[in-house]
């Protein structure tokens, strides 16, 4: 089994390839030098980027393949055609343990398929979820499912508190992370059956996590938990809301300070507080979104990452592996599906 | 039948009551000057207010009762304990004809439980929704449901697709609104099954909307439809993140532009563009939630709202009433569920 060490790369994925993955490799780096990569990929097309990052190439063995999964296919046809390319090859070196963790920027459908054939999921997990990391005005939040599943269970919400915080003690080293399952209301008689259900088992159950209850939409970026727990279909809505959000406001900041020669020289003024603010909610600063409830880590980078992205896509994958995480998320799971068996049957108590 | 003119208020709702009301009914006045208004609730804690607002007085019938509903009642609770309560006769006036439109403050899950009762609901309409009005960087969108329902069928958002239209035909004058189906992809293969059914048949019928189809939540706030529909526990999720958004992306713009002296000075210069901005945000100017699919014009505020937030609540209710919203309403649901049956079932459809 390889160490923290290794990452392996899809070279192929995301709207650029190489040009991104490379030199995002090299970002990466600088943060870990102890990575070794395997650039899985077009050799033609990765070496030129090699050539301008030696220092990657010194960490790296490419792994050859002409076969390339489009961002267009769907998930069938890249089961189908994909067999041997590189998504699917960077996915096997962590099923042969060649790897210790795999990250593509690749079509998210294919590569959820691919990593559910080729890795399997984690015992008493049927369906993997995608998590991703939130800004909120303390330090990040782990959000999940963002959209992988629509529709979950009690048993699946339940299993979910403990993926994120599988991740949040990886990436933020809190040993009991705080966990807060996304409702419509902080009174316990509103939601939905499923999301009561998944709430009474989080409180009655002696878990390796702070549970906190019910967080509503405009309780995530405050912090007030570290992992928020929600079912895909509206976990998915409340990030991509949150993003259309983020956006619409820069406009409008953007509008009101370029609004009058005043408000241009104002915002001069103000440039290294603007500046600091632009960091803070900078997208490629939380790229990255682990694929949780599979035999191995993967994580997906967002297509059109640049390097400093990509470098931080990798970044979660390394924090992931040296965390032990999946070893320790599969023991996690392990105790919760027997204290649910041990209770009552989830149909019996749903009911 | 009065005219859009009469418009009863639950002087007794919101956190402050007629401390709010009042001044919301003299600002409502300075721009529709020609509303009477019921003023219902304890006859001694609104004259106090009246006297401060001699032209409100002027144009007010004060309708005594000291019952009140309390926020924290449940609905059950209130339904038993509020027959006669200010909330209880304001929704009674719009029942008997004696007010266009009703506006509360008060416990939302006690209004729309006593607007069920007092007024029914439309013909074909089983449970009513809660619209808002969201900003987008053009004008404001309508969004709905927001939270009164969870669980949406096909026909029902195939119902909350006419609703919206409505709303947005009586408050921005579109004839033809532009509508779209929140979703979690743009493509069609994605989604909910019923948001799927809801999606074909749109498409399909001749309405008196723009069906544009599928929107993400990244979208809505880029006003590319005139009207998001939702199911409800969706709806309630996007609306609450964007809030919570929204609040943190103001707190880090303040925190940015009080970073250092350079920055306050140059906030400063750029005030009055940040003052635009401000007020682009403000809540309290998109304040005021029509419950639609009933027999009358009910308007839920919120009931943290000052009297500004108060006046934008009555002008939502004026706008409608002054389309004779419900007519045109009852019509359009009549003509959509007669197609929905003579095409075929909806569950024969469905499967």
């Amino acid at each position: 089994m390889a160490g923290p060490r290794t990452i392996s790369l899809d070279a192929m994925g995301g709207d650029r390839g190489p040009a991104v993955v490379v030199p995002g490799a090299a970002l990466a780096l600088q943060r870990h030098p102890d990575i070794d990569f395997l650039l899985v990929g077009d050799r033609v097309r990765i070496e030129p980027h090699l050539a301008e990052h030696p220092e990657v190439a010194e960490r790296s063995r490419v792994v050859h393949t002409d076969i390339t999964v489009e961002m267009q296919d769907k998930p069938s046809q890249a089961l189908r055609r994909g067999r041997g390319s590189s998504m699917w090859l960077a996915l096997e070196a962590v099923q042969k343990g060649e790897a210790a963790c795999a990250v593509s920027a690749g079509n998210t459908g294919a590569l959820m398929a691919m990593a559910r054939l080729i890795l399997g999921t984690m015992p008493g997990i049927e369906r993997p979820v995608i998590a991703g990391q939130w800004p909120t005005v303390g330090h990040n939040s782990i959000v999940l499912d963002l959209g992988a599943n629509i529709g979950a269970t009690a048993r699946q919400l339940a299993d979910y508190a403990l993926m994120g915080a599988a991740m949040a003690r990886a990436l933020f080293g809190i040993e009991r992370p705080r966990v807060g399952l996304l409702n419509i209301g902080v009174e316990e008689i509103k939601g939905v059956e499923e999301v009561r259900q998944a709430h009474a088992w989080l409180k009655e159950n002696d878990l390796p996590i702070d549970y906190r209850g019910f967080v509503e939409g405009d309780q995530i970026g405050q912090g007030i938990v570290d992992v928020v727990v929600a079912e895909g279909y509206a976990g998915n809505i409340a990030l991509k809301t949150a993003e259309g959000t983020a956006k619409q406001m820069a406009a409008y900041v953007r509008e009101a300070l370029t609004s009058s020669l005043a408000a241009k020289i104002g915002a001069l003024l103000a440039d290294s507080g603007l500046r600091a603010l632009r960091e803070r909610m900078d997208p490629r600063g939380f790229n990255g979104g682990p694929f949780l409830g599979l035999n191995g880590i993967v994580i997906k980078s967002h297509g059109g990452m640049d390097a400093f992205g990509f470098a931080s896509a990798i970044r979660v994958g390394y924090d992931m592996a040296d965390s032990n995480l999946i070893a320790h998320l599969a023991a996690d799971l392990e105790a919760l599906h027997g204290k649910l068996s041990s209770n009552k049957s989830p149909e019996a108590k749903q009911a």
